[in-house]
């Protein structure tokens, strides 16, 4: 069975052919590098233009702004192929930059667009959206990075955390405020490079995933912004043009959860299949059959429910409830089953050697990203 | 929001006009009798008739063979209908006797088809499959109710429990053995019918569910049945015939038991938002609000599901794997939803007079019938 | 093995005996009678006079009051036994009027001792503590039963719900208010016969559970009561009165749920070891005995934690948090683990005639009564 | 509070004077090291040279033998305090290097404890039994390192993994076949130096889990081993040797995982204390009082059942089966407990400078070592 392609209904060829691509990229440009990446603590940069040179950045975004042509589902193949590939549990974010040129794209002005999306698909530009500050999570009420005018420029003050990739970045959509005031009120989006004076970008935070992810805290002092840098061109519409493109991007990826759970189950598969104890495969034991099953039945479902979203992504009639619902199931979802599949390792499983010990803590953080599973309860208790 | 319409794309207007007509055949002809029909311990066999009335018996079976010409999904919306009601749970099996007439209308033979669809379409045939046996659950390979040729005739000797409806049935379609063997080899379909001599059926059997269902015991003493009432004309064929029709109905099983989770919830929603304790609202508990999202989520991941294989139930690609996730899936989410609701009602949960303690009785006998959650963990185990 | 013995440490030779008269008044006494009792649905009042000559009723309270002149666990006796029996399922609360006794004991004057106490003992007095109100649940502070001062009567209007036994009731210790006040301001106990003008008891209220239990409504039409039926002689002290007791039997009642969820266990070893599916024991497939294996360690595990417990509540140590811990952990693993047994008897553990589907329909009520889950969780995190 | 102390009535005051030591000496000795430890990828075995000084090494061994003469709790109390300490997670096994003293002890000829006890008292012997291979997990019966007698000496040939604190261990207690036999016939201790000729021990491997443990590989090629290396003089007898140890320390080990999860959930309970969202302590969310009040209610249930196993390790009447239980029921416990306990740390739980990381990643290897969680549900469920 192929991984992604088999059962699911919702992918043209052209969509086949650009994963087998993604997964080819992956295979040469990847695989042999993770170990030297891994002992420096975080990938290399260069990546990206690699990536470019296959094709598979900005797939989603029309060719007259850089991008391939493709529409939303290559978008979400490229996150998908980090779940399905082993190699993607080590890169945490990786190549999902996609996330801050979506901003760009649903909320730049015409020109920002034409300046900002092209160099995304060279790989020129490396960018992430900065989000989440040290003293409030999920709380956007709560941010305190401020952009204060100044003349035609703005000076930004604060501090944002947890910035995927951050260490290679060379700008920063950075969510901000622009005037003090209750909530989302004031709140706008301003595109930051990262060697303009009084931008400080940490080393890779140390987490509890021993792979080449990079997770940086990042340090504005008065740092001078002119004003076109300011997404839309407005103020105070950045909560809007945040949130629009956040309900896509978790159903993406609730995608590549799933992925990894697949993949998970299929490296289990395999194993438990070779592996024997006390004369037989443990494959044979009935314990494992069953929680197997349950595995594979959980996937099943999900996969529907997933896949119904990405088709309504594409027709833009998703909700921010189905949103939620689909990041919250997908993330308990693969954590929950990607921790059977270790168990069912055995002491193996615990071995870094072992793809799935990986796949098993990058899984954990799936469950806190993107808005922990208690903020989507929260979400979707609100609108019953 | 209207249960089982809204948000569902697999459903024309044909079929939700059907949905009303059975809705308004359930508030007319059922919901008045209930609470009578509970103090006799069994609904009156001449609903059939009056669902015959409505036109809603046999809907997917073709006009030439008595039926109403719908397709298989307004079938299952019959079906779904005992679940989006809370008198459906108090009837048990209901009026899904089309099980036995679907296994008539795929194995029979077109004299057969001719001879009884169309009574099962105008209530004067009740029926029901027999199957299970007093020492073999879901065990086929360990049947004994067994058929011996004798001249143009067959003589049947055994018994069968847990029959729905068993103590108004007028025939019953009984999985047997005609020649003895291992496994399913020798396993037939005969039509008998209740009144013939030597067939002996129980009241039904007291169970922990405190409705108007009703499963009964059969008993066959030298029933003497010709020849002719052998399913598809020639011995051996029953395992296949059986299993057939099985796959399909254990989705729109999985389809009513959603229904139901569906009605608990919608019904739990309407008591806590009703409800105070401590001075606010029980929806006003973050717990409440936590307990409730899962649920909601829980429902719309295997609703995607579910409908995906009523989908492909119409057209033939379900496989039995997928069927048996449905099944195991759709049963262990009802009981585990429905329970959390009774908890939410609190002490009033456990009343018979509130619908969610006859939703929760009934939704524990559905992770065991048509197959435990065990037996199919063992099939989709097998699969692997 | 021996249930309710083996391993537990806790039990002197006196308490053993004890348990074995017990054991034989149930086999004796309540077994022979079960099906008429359920029929009726009550069991017959009659039976705790029967109790009162097995010297088995008021075994804790000292000799001089009536009592047996045993100590706490005597009394936890009594009420384990109602679990380690099938038919103690069935009489929902049985004969566990000790809780009212017990506040009279501890809550009334010396006089109200030695009158009330002795009845209770010889079966005279069948009485229930009158709590719950039909718009508050667990909600103290809502309770509007009122007690109006009249000359040296009071006068008593408001109702209960849930109160066990209380269709054979000759008392109720009734909660309620003397004052109106904020909490539990006010708050008293007064004694009413049921025989009182004014008081109306109904027949038991139909449950989700199918035994011979009995729930009853009552409702206090200006009753006039003389104020020396005022538990303790002053009024207010009512909360207090009432939750010294609740505290101790919250741990009696943890220590029935645990003996309920041992009998289950047991039961279902002797099925599962005799019955066969596919060609072996049910016992051997490797699923059922790691199910079996994980409801031994759970109820072992709990074991420990209630019986140290039963010894604080006797040493007067025994703190609320500890007694909400035990009452929840024993009632969520009571329904659990018989939830788990239910399922491994396969279909037969849906039919009334094997006792684990009564032992389950009871168990469900044992997560909501003395407290929901949820008050108790709410109960130990406010201690943390 | 203080953790490990209060409301454990198991305790002398001898044995809560031992607990101090230890946790000075984690004070001083270990924490300000621990950071250096980490980057090296090791602790410093002089550590236990250290730990020697102390007088905590050997604590449960009589003094005649170089022990401290305590008995099996102030043993248990050295592996809780890795638990009650968050630098005890980063350090795996850490101290811990009783188990195969203990083997000597209850196995050894009297020669054999005087010439090596005391050694690993004065903390010149560093020694781990060297058990799993890495062919087979718990499956003892596979084992393959043989030792071939050769005139007064053997010959051992084999390999371990999974060998604790390997890289530093002076001396292998080696659980190996002397004889060719199914099952555990044959099977012996032998004693071997890792300086003897034809030893290697590689470092030790890389897990998920990053702190300052060590997990070593050890072949043997070849060595030459001295007869009087044998274990109790005796060959064969190895199997009954670990096994009698293994039971008891499963138990200590148990102990250790609770304190583990006290541990988290008293730093849980300080953080969301602390931390706001929304405008308020994350403490003051129902959802994490709910979430903390059902984590203390399991950690009080099983410690009271942990330290009557405890209690009974010391008089000798622990049985395999109880092991077995405290041992499963703890180290999945001590997993979701601290997941939970993470969980509720939102983004910073993720970070490996917050100690609930670490002693997440270790909790995850409680539930594979010393017999995953499927051996003890086998274990357990063969005694029903």
């Amino acid at each position: 069975m192929e991984l992604g392609v088999e059962g699911r209904a919702i992918f043209r060829e052209d969509h086949n052919q650009f994963r087998k691509t993604v997964r080819i990229f992956f295979r040469r440009e990847i695989e042999p590098n993770l170990k030297e990446w891994e002992k420096a603590g975080m990938f290399d940069p260069g990546l990206f233009k690699k990536a470019a040179e296959y094709g598979i950045l900005q797939a989603g975004i029309p060719v007259e702004y850089g991008g391939m042509g493709g529409d939303f589902l290559h978008h979400a193949i490229l996150h998908e192929e980090h779940g399905y590939n082993a190699a993607g549990a080590s890169m945490g974010g990786g190549l999902g930059i996609d996330g801050s040129s979506y901003v760009i794209w649903a909320g730049g002005t015409d020109e920002q667009k034409r300046e900002w999306l092209p160099r995304y698909a060279s790989g020129d530009c490396i960018a992430e959206a900065c989000f989440t500050e040290p003293q409030s999570g999920s709380d956007v009420a709560g941010f305190r990075t401020f952009a204060k005018q100044d003349g035609d420029d703005y000076i930004v003050n604060g501090s944002k955390v947890w910035t995927t990739n951050g260490s290679m970045c060379t700008m920063l959509p950075t969510v901000l405020k622009t005037e003090m005031g209750d909530g989302t009120v004031g709140m706008s989006i301003v595109l930051i490079d990262t060697d303009m004076p009084g931008v400080h970008v940490t080393k890779g935070i140390e987490t509890l995933h021993r792979g080449c992810a990079n997770e940086a805290e990042v340090f504005f002092e008065d740092v001078r912004v002119p004003r076109e840098r300011l997404l839309g061109g407005r103020p105070g519409g950045g909560f809007k043009q945040v949130m629009s493109v956040l309900n896509d991007m978790r159903v993406v990826e609730a995608s590549r959860f799933l992925a990894a759970a697949e993949l998970a189950f299929s490296l289990t598969v395999a194993y438990v299949k070779d592996r024997k104890a006390f004369g037989q495969r443990i494959f044979d034991f009935q314990n494992t059959q069953f929680r197997l099953a349950d595995i594979k039945t959980e996937i099943a479902v999900n996969r529907a429910f997933v896949d119904q979203c990405l088709v309504k992504a594409i027709e833009g009639s998703l909700t921010s409830v189905e949103s939620s619902m689909a990041k919250l199931s997908a993330s308990e979802l693969e954590f929950r089953t990607v921790d059977q599949c270790l168990q069912l390792h055995g002491g193996m499983g615990y071995a870094h050697a072992m793809p799935i010990s990986q796949i098993w803590t990058q899984a954990r953080v799936h469950r806190i990203l993107l808005g922990t599973s208690e903020i989507h309860r929260l979400a979707i208790g609100r609108s019953i």
